[in-house]
Formats: C-alpha cells, sequence, structure tokens
C-alpha cells in the first residue's frame, strides 16, 4: 500500500493528554492477597468535616470510589505516551494450564509489512517486548483457566475493584449504607465479591475478563450481570487527518470521565499504527471491528473481502494486544432477506458489509463458516468475543423483528461453539427499541445466549431527538442495565449527525455513567447507594465542594454553581442562588431537624414524668 | 409596602420575545364539530419528496404534531407582549351551569392596592377586561359541568388537539402507523379520543383541564394517564432584578421547546406585575405555589403566615387567572418529626415552610384545616389543586419513607374533599427514587388518591450527578410516565446548583419531551409513532432536512450536521460524517434493498418455474 508523505500524522512528542488528579481526590491502589504484587487502582474522595450546631467539627470519611481513568490521574506517575503505560501484568507470576510462546516476528503477514515498512517509521510506536501467544494448540483464556480451576492474578484484580466502593466503610461508618432492596431480575449479586466467585462466573460464561496477553498495561475489569454495569465509548479518527496524539487523548479523555472500555472504530490509512499507540497507552479494554480494517485493505469493496485477509486482520490486531472483537458471524445469508421490508434496513456497518458479501457471493457468510478457526485464533491471545448484532434495529418499528431474534439466536448456537474452546464471548444488542420492549430483549439473551454478558448500544427509546440521542439511550440503557445487560456501549449527542467532539464525548459518558449507576442501584449492587449517601449528606449540610467532588464530573458541577454565585464565600454558605436565603428549605429543614430534637427532648421529659405520675406536660 | 424606584423593573416595550415559526414547520388549526369557534392549533412538518431508483420523485405526507407553542410560531400572528395573546376563550359560547358576575374591582385586598399604586404604573399591564367569578355559591369548574353531563368548549378542543397526530395520514398513509403495542399498566386509552370521553374523565377525576376563567388566552390542554403525557416547565425570576420581558421571555421560550404548562416560581417584589405580564401572554396554563407571595408579604417570616393573608393571596392570583396552585395541605404537624431521621429533611419550599409553621405554632397545618375554604375559591374561578408533595424525598436514602407515603395518603382524603367541590385535583410526587421503587410510587398514588393525575418531578434516579441531573431525572421520568404519571415537571443541568438559563431551560424540556414521549410510545398511545416512523424513513433515504424538520430540536440537529459537514449539497449526500461514503450501513442497506427485490423477483420465477414443472432456477 503506497504512502504519500503527506498522509502521514504526525508523531506525538511530549506527553499531550489530559493527565491529573480528578478535583478533589486522590488516587490509591490496593495491594492484593493472593498475588501481592497486584496495585489495583481506586479512586478516594476527600470530605470536609461537618460543623455541628455546637461549633465542633466532625470529620467525614473519604469515600472510595471504582476508578476506571488509569495512570493519567495519578499525579505521581510520570506519563509520557511516546513510552506507553508500565506493562505490569507481566509482572504477576502465575502459571497458565498451556505454555507460551515469545516471538519477536509477527504471525501475521500485513503486521510483517507494517513493522517494515520505512515509510512509518516516523510514527511507528517502539514495541519493547515480543509478542506472546499460546503454544500450538494451547489456550491462554481466562475462561480456560477458571474451567481449571485456577484463578487468576486477573480474577483477584477485578474481585478487588468491584468491592471498592464498600472499602472499610462498612465497618467504620454503617450510616453510609442505607440502602433500598434491590430488585435484581433473577441475577445473584453475592454481598462481597470474592476471586472465587469471579472464578466461578468466568468458567460458567456468565461473565468476560476481556484481557489479550499482548496487552500487559491493562488494569483488568470485568463484564457481567453480577457485577458493577460498566460502559463503552467508541472512538475513531476523523476523513480528515489528525495526529496519533490526537487519538490517544480521545481514549484517555474518555476513560477520564469513566469509560471502562473503549472501542477504537477507526478506518483510514494509518489504524494500525494509531492502534498500536492507543493499546500501549490504555489502561482499559480495547475493542475493535476487525472487518472494518479488512475492508480498507480491499478498498472498500466489501465482496473481495476473503477468510485469508481477515483472519490475518485478526491475527495482527490480537498481536497489538486488542482485548475483544466486534465478530459479525451471525449475519446468516438466509436472515438478510428478513431485513428487506424493515423500516431502516441494517444500520450495523459491519452487519450491512457482510450481509453485501452473502448476496454477491450467494455463500454463507464467512465468520460463521470459519468460526471455530477463528476461536483458535481468540484463544491463543485470549481475545473475547463481543459477537454482533448486525441486524440491530435502527428505528422502533424494526425493534424486536424477525431479523433480530433470529441472528440472535445464532448468536447463541455460536456462544456455544466459542465455550467449547473455552473462549469468552459476551453478545452485542439493541439500538432502537420502545421502553415496553426493552425488556424482551434481555429474556431472549439470556434464554438464547446462555447466560453470556450482554452489551447492548442504548437502546433508544425514541426515534424524534437528533442532537439529544444521549439521553433518548440513557433512558432505556438504565432499563437494560437493570434487567442484566453487563455494559452498556454509549450513544453521543451527535449520534445520527456527525462525530462526537470532545465535549459530546463527555456527554455520552456522562449520560452513560448515570445509567449504569442507576441500573447498580436498582439491581442492589452491594455499597452502590455509599456515594450517593455521602454526596447527600454533604447536600444537606451545605458542603458545597464535597458535593461538587462527589458527583460524577466536579469540573461541570463547580463551573455551574459558579455561574450564579462565583465568590469563593458562597462555597461556605448555607443556600444556593436556586432559592436564595430566605427561600431555602434545606436551611429551613436543618432549623426543624434542631426543632424536632427539642421536641424529642420534650417528649422523653413528659414520658419522664408520666412515669412518675405526672401529666403537665402532655400535650392535647 | 414601600417600593423605591431603582427597584422598578423595565416594562416590555416592543416584541422582545421569540418569535417565528419552528423551522419546517406551519402552524395550522382545526375547528371544532361542536363548538366551530374552536381553532385547535397544531404544527404542521413538511416533507420532501423520496427520490426513487427509477428517478421518479415520490410525495411524502407533511406530518402534524401536537403543539404547546402558542401563537408565537404562527407567522401570521402579529406579536406585542404589551397587549397580550387574544382573549379567544371569551368568544366560545356555552352554557355553565352557574352564573358569572363581572367586576372590575379585584376581590383581593392586596390586588386593589396593586391596581392603584402609583409607583408601579409604569410597568403594570393594562387589563381590558372585567374580572370574571362564579355567582355567590355557584361553581365555574370544568369538573362541575363535567358532572352535570355538560362538554364544554375546554373539553371538544383538548379531544381534537390529543388526537393531532393521527391527522388524515391513518386513512392516506397507513403505513406511518406501524407500532409496537403498548403495555398501559391499567390505563384504557382508547383508539381515539372523543369530547364525550373526555366529558367522562373530568367527570371521575382521572384527568384534570387547568383553565381559570380568568385565562381567556388559554389554549386549553388536558392532563390525565389516558392522555399524552405532559411536561411542566418552572421559570422564575432571579435576585437581580430583570426587565419584565425577560420574564415573559423565559415562559415564551420553555413553551417553543414544548413545555405544555409553565409554573411561574417567581420571588420578590414585583411578582404581581410580573405576573400578570405572563398570564396575559401564555397560552398554556400557569400554575403558582402561592405560599411563595404569601411568604414575601411576611417578609420571609414563616411563623407570621395567617390564613386571611394566604387566603387574600389565593384570590389575588385566581382573579389574575391563574390555573392551577400548588397547595401543601398535606403537611400535617404529626408527619413533620418523620422528617427529622431522614437524610435530606425536608427538600421541598412549600413543605418546610408549613412545616416550620406547624411547630412554631404547634398548630395543625391551615392549609389543611381551611381546605374546604380554599375549595370554595378554586370553585369560584376553576382554578386547578395541585396538592403539594411537602415532604417528598431529596435523596435516594429518603425514598419511598414514611412522611412521603403518609402525606400521598393525606393528599388522597383532600381529593375526595375537592371533588366533593367538584375542583379538579392533581397529585404531586417523586423526587429522588431509585428505579427499582419507581413504579410503587405510581402504585401508591392511584390507590390512596383514587387515580387523580398524578404530576412528578422526575424522579431522579441517582444522586450523584450535579450538573447532569436532566439526564439522571429524565430515565426516572420515562418510567414514571409509562406506568401512568399524567405530566412530568422538567428538571434542568443547573438542578441543585444554580438558576437554569436559556440553554439550561432548552435542555431541561428536551429531555423531558424525550421521556414524556417514550412513555407516550410505552403505553401506545394511538399515533404516538408516527413521527419516529417518518423520521425514520427520511432517515434511511438520507432526507437531511426532514430529519432536522422531524426532530425535537430542529435547529440543533442542523447545527450538529453541519460542523462535519456544512456544504449545502451534504444534505442531499446518502451518507453523513459518520462513517463516510464508503462505510455507509445505510446505503449499504439501500443497495441491499435492490438486490432483495432482484432475489424475490428471482424466486417469485423459480417458484412459477416449479409450478410448471421446471427447477432449473432452484438453488440447492
Amino acid at each position: 500500500m503506497a504512502i504519500r508523505s503527506q498522509d502521514i500524522p504526525v508523531a506525538p512528542q511530549e506527553a499531550s493528554v489530559t493527565c491529573g488528579a480528578i478535583p478533589g481526590s486522590q488516587k490509591r491502589y490496593e495491594a492484593g492477597q493472593l498475588f501481592p504484587d497486584l496495585q489495583v487502582p481506586y479512586r478516594e474522595i476527600a470530605q470536609t468535616p461537618t460543623r455541628k450546631r455546637d461549633g465542633e467539627f466532625q470529620p467525614n470519611p473519604p469515600i472510595p470510589v471504582y476508578d476506571a481513568s488509569g495512570p493519567y490521574t495519578d499525579s505521581g506517575v510520570d506519563i509520557r505516551i511516546e513510552k506507553g503505560l508500565s506493562s505490569h501484568r507481566w509482572n504477576w507470576t502465575w502459571t497458565l494450564p498451556d505454555g507460551l510462546v515469545l516471538d519477536m516476528e509477527p504471525a501475521s503477514a500485513y503486521g510483517r509489512i507494517r513493522e517494515n515498512d520505512p515509510a512509518t517509521t516516523s510514527i511507528r510506536f517502539q514495541r519493547r517486548a515480543a509478542i506472546r501467544r499460546a503454544t500450538p494448540g494451547g489456550n491462554v483464556t481466562q475462561m480456560h483457566a477458571a474451567r481449571f480451576g485456577i484463578i487468576t492474578p486477573e480474577m483477584e484484580y477485578v474481585a478487588i475493584r468491584e468491592n471498592q466502593s464498600l472499602g472499610r466503610l462498612r465497618e467504620t461508618h454503617p450510616e453510609l449504607f442505607g440502602a433500598h432492596a434491590g430488585q435484581a431480575f433473577g441475577a445473584s449479586i453475592p454481598g462481597r465479591i470474592t476471586p472465587e466467585f469471579v472464578r466461578d462466573e468466568i468458567a460458567r460464561g456468565r461473565a468476560i475478563i476481556p484481557a489479550n496477553i499482548n496487552h500487559p498495561e491493562l488494569e483488568p475489569m470485568i463484564i457481567g450481570r453480577n457485577f458493577l454495569v460498566k460502559i463503552n465509548a467508541n472512538i475513531g479518527n476523523s476523513a480528515v487527518t489528525s495526529s496519533i496524539a490526537e487519538e490517544v487523548e480521545k481514549m484517555v479523555w474518555a476513560i477520564r470521565w469513566g469509560a471502562d472500555t473503549v472501542m477504537d472504530l477507526s478506518t483510514g490509512k494509518h489504524i494500525h499504527e494509531t492502534r498500536e499507540w492507543i493499546l500501549r497507552n490504555s489502561p482499559v479494554p480495547i475493542g475493535t471491528v476487525p472487518i472494518y480494517q479488512a475492508l480498507e485493505k480491499v478498498d472498500g469493496r466489501a465482496e473481495e473481502l476473503t477468510w485469508e485477509l481477515f483472519r490475518d486482520t485478526l491475527i495482527e490486531q490480537a498481536e497489538q494486544g486488542v482485548d475483544y472483537f466486534t465478530i459479525h458471524a451471525g449475519v446468516l445469508l438466509r436472515y438478510v432477506p428478513l431485513t428487506a421490508r424493515r423500516l431502516t434496513g441494517i444500520v450495523s456497518r459491519g452487519g450491512s458489509i457482510l450481509a453485501k458479501w452473502c448476496l454477491a457471493h450467494h455463500q454463507e457468510n464467512f465468520l460463521y463458516t470459519h468460526f471455530e478457526e477463528i476461536c483458535e485464533i481468540m484463544k491463543t491471545y485470549d481475545v473475547s468475543f463481543s459477537l454482533g448484532d448486525g441486524l440491530r434495529p435502527g428505528s422502533l418499528a424494526d425493534a424486536n423483528d424477525e431479523a433480530q431474534f433470529a441472528e440472535l439466536h445464532t448468536l447463541g448456537e455460536l456462544t456455544r461453539t466459542a465455550w467449547k474452546h473455552d473462549v469468552q464471548v459476551m453478545i452485542e444488542g439493541p439500538g432502537h427499541v420502545p421502553m415496553q420492549r426493552i425488556q424482551e430483549n434481555m429474556a431472549e439473551e439470556l434464554d438464547h445466549c446462555h447466560e453470556a454478558p450482554f452489551y447492548t448500544l442504548g437502546p433508544l427509546t425514541t426515534d424524534i431527538a437528533p442532537g439529544y440521542d444521549h439521553v433518548t439511550s440513557a433512558i432505556g440503557a438504565a432499563q437494560i442495565g437493570w434487567y442484566g445487560t453487563a455494559m452498556l456501549c454509549y450513544v453521543t449527542p451527535k449520534e445520527h449527525l456527525g462525530l462526537p467532539d470532545r465535549n459530546d464525548v463527555r456527554e455520552g459518558v456522562m449520560a452513560y455513567k448515570i445509567a449504569a449507576h442507576a441500573a447498580d442501584l436498582a439491581k442492589g449492587f452491594p455499597g452502590a447507594q455509599v456515594r450517593d449517601n455521602a454526596l447527600s449528606r454533604a447536600r444537606f449540610e451545605f458542603r458545597w465542594e464535597d458535593q461538587f467532588h462527589l458527583g460524577l464530573d466536579p469540573e461541570k458541577a463547580r463551573a455551574y454553581h459558579d455561574e450564579t454565585l462565583p465568590q469563593e464565600g458562597a462555597k461556605l454558605a448555607h443556600f444556593c442562588s436556586m432559592c436564595g436565603p430566605h427561600f431555602c428549605s434545606m436551611k429551613i429543614s436543618q432549623d426543624l431537624q434542631q426543632y424536632a430534637e427539642v421536641e424529642q427532648g420534650l417528649k422523653e421529659k413528659s414520658e419522664d414524668f408520666r412515669r412518675l405520675g405526672k401529666n403537665i406536660y402532655l400535650r392535647q
């Protein structure tokens, strides 16, 4: 592939990504017990003390929260994207059931060409380590280990992470644990996540840890319906050439606000190189849709795609360290005509590419016919399947139709095949679905895909809000998360209209953090309500700084507050600009608590009197 | 009350509010059948034709949509806010069961003072007509008429409005009516809303038409769970003096984006005058919380409130034309101690004012003890009750607690009392409630408040997202709307932090239009999916202009699209910036439809052959 020099993007110079602590927070780490080398990150949000009525100060505990933002928010870490993050996973010692091969040479033909292309030397990330792969016929997946009864470091890592909001608070501050009972639709969430529970969930296929053995920079996380609901943000370069640092920054920016995984949907000439930069700097699992790159390799002509080309692309990306692949193997030839009478046909890019290939060749989808071979590749690197929903509905009218569910049932069949190989699987779903038909999606998935984790886009609950589809879809996402979806793929305000910019990414991630948290609360995930309780207490006590810091976006909360009351003194004020000092219900209510305490005192006194045979204090 | 001249806001000069048609739309009117004078507004969104593969153009029908924006979006109407809107309701002729009294003199002492205060002459709206009230002991409510078996012009008006998205499309374009069956949780929505159905729902108390007889500018609307879900936007002046035109503009702006009612929560010196301007220019029902103004009259000292002062305030506002009053009559003395151990006490301003009064006097809430007298005032003008939830939860921890439900049960008791007087009632609810406990709120309300319409704030489904609570609460609002809530009170991104600006109001209204529409779809409201289907078809056919215009916010949709592809030609392009021309799934899918048609042709041909005993076309 000829590359003209003007096409070559700019290589990153210095750290040009967003770094620094989240306001009011400090990065902390918790060591493992089975694996003392583990340094499991979390964020600790400091709180100011409560000023009591007697003028005394009562300290408030720091609140630990799950943190996907990686070392970028650790002010003690020197970030240099040209060096990448620490390969910490490679320091963890555990015995794989099967052995590893180390190789400096990529197994992918295309990978070798790119490694040796002088035209892209200037933008090539300098790999420091050998490529890892399983010994021939071997299997390095977390599921394989789990089924052998092995608890891996990744399993202990995610177990610690899932418990972080509990911290030691349950013992020291039980009052923060007031929580509503959850309603978990058949999920069975334990009171505390143990490594053994993680292992068991992975072994059953009910959860996955996407963790390619070639992604040593990863901070492992788990996706499953008995765990915290996760969110994914999509990034991708635009048609206009952008610098590689910009692409890395998109990932860093998305995880800063809380994305748990990132899908790199880049197209264009330098996706191989860009992906390498992203992976070497990513603490979160990276997912891709390999058919996009395969299509680039045949200049966009779907009918020219071949299994051999696709296979090489899988190996190319697996050896770079991609953690999960979207594979549209359920778009079967016989399902394509089912979409012809749809209102919006096929709206998945991958789905439409495969459908076109199937029709052009009048052959079965090659991803389906070669599925076991794909499994062989997946287990060589521990790449997880994200079985693509190529026939997801692009409008309410097409929701839950024959095409959609026919594909879903095939994904269930493929799940069984993948599990035969001990390959981890999640299932992609929704799109546009009206509220009253969302639960049916979850039920179908659990039933036909054997409880493999569900990973859904939205769903969007109306079609009529272009420009606001982060909201339209957060409504559906919160519901499907509650019903049992394990990961929610975000939607930005630009959905259907254009490419998201930084602000759109932030808005999209925030809407989905809210949806995921609402779902965690509804499921009754242990400790999920601690942060809400802490924030509400801060709100009631007019601890404005704490209210900002405990929120999902401290910067915006502060900025909004300061628009009306910018003075520093207002951060201590016992009112806000919404009602002003006279009308503040919180203030009046605080006074009432004082009243009530006096009341209570009087009542106790009167009861004392009554017990003594006197009743002069008794009210009529 | 002394008024210093520098406190007097600026009186409006010329029309200084946002006017003009919504892009791509035209205002239309539909006459009544029972009352031919009615001119029921709707908005008609034009569509461009579809270009078919043979190059022919196929026209697409204009899509009628419900429209609450009033004459401001009718380019044929000359808007002069100093004149107010047309008093069109006074042209409708119908016979009240009881008679009317016309009077130039306000019955409220405070109202008379304000009418005659020379200091505020410059900002006083010049009333043109006499104040109307029922004859002594009479009753002019819609409920009273309904129970007499009378269909009022307002009832036919709202019946026409509720059917607007059906238009004549059901006959001419049945393909737009593809819709999912609704799941309406005990609601019983007919296939077409008739005036008689409206009358029956009003008579039962299951719906209300807030329509003060002194608000002749009103375009009536209905609130009830067998009708379209409505949304309310709150406006209010800030502490900083703002001009009266600005206050009118806030209302105009909120209804432009779709608010069905507006609550004027203003505080400060000129609320009487400002309210007059708002009412005379408002086509939507205006709600207030009269206790706010009463509190102003006693300089913010809750304990100095008296029934006499409050009564005069009710009459003052009723004679201006306020359509519904929030009355916190359910905050009983014995419920106040129930809030003492709450995480966030009492967060309703009205609730905290009344609680303070109760405790200070150690007497029962005077709104409760004088409730029948309030009913007498309400029926004199047809002001509807919005029975306030003074004890709504301000945090998840306090949701569905004893205090909240105790008050709700009292509101049920008060509903019966109001209905005894044929006074219309809706019930205020939620606040902060986790998803799994939302439905319980609706069930309690239906059960204890005898199916009176529920009107809820949000609910917010998490406490941790200051700056994004329009999203947090839209999630809950969509759900509770689906379960049966009739009107959703919006929340803006500034909730908990500051006063909303124009953009916040727009974001809040949009989030709630989405929630309400999602609920209408889920309930299976007739015709609700027509607009979605039309927009999705436009999207699939790359009719970009139509996609913008059919959306809730055409301006933003266009702006977002144009950020990446500003060229006019791009509006005709068969792709967008998200995937570019090569990767466009919609485009590929359109090609597939063509393929599929060929396929179908082949199949039919082969079936012909088979029938003829030949099978050479049959695929293996």
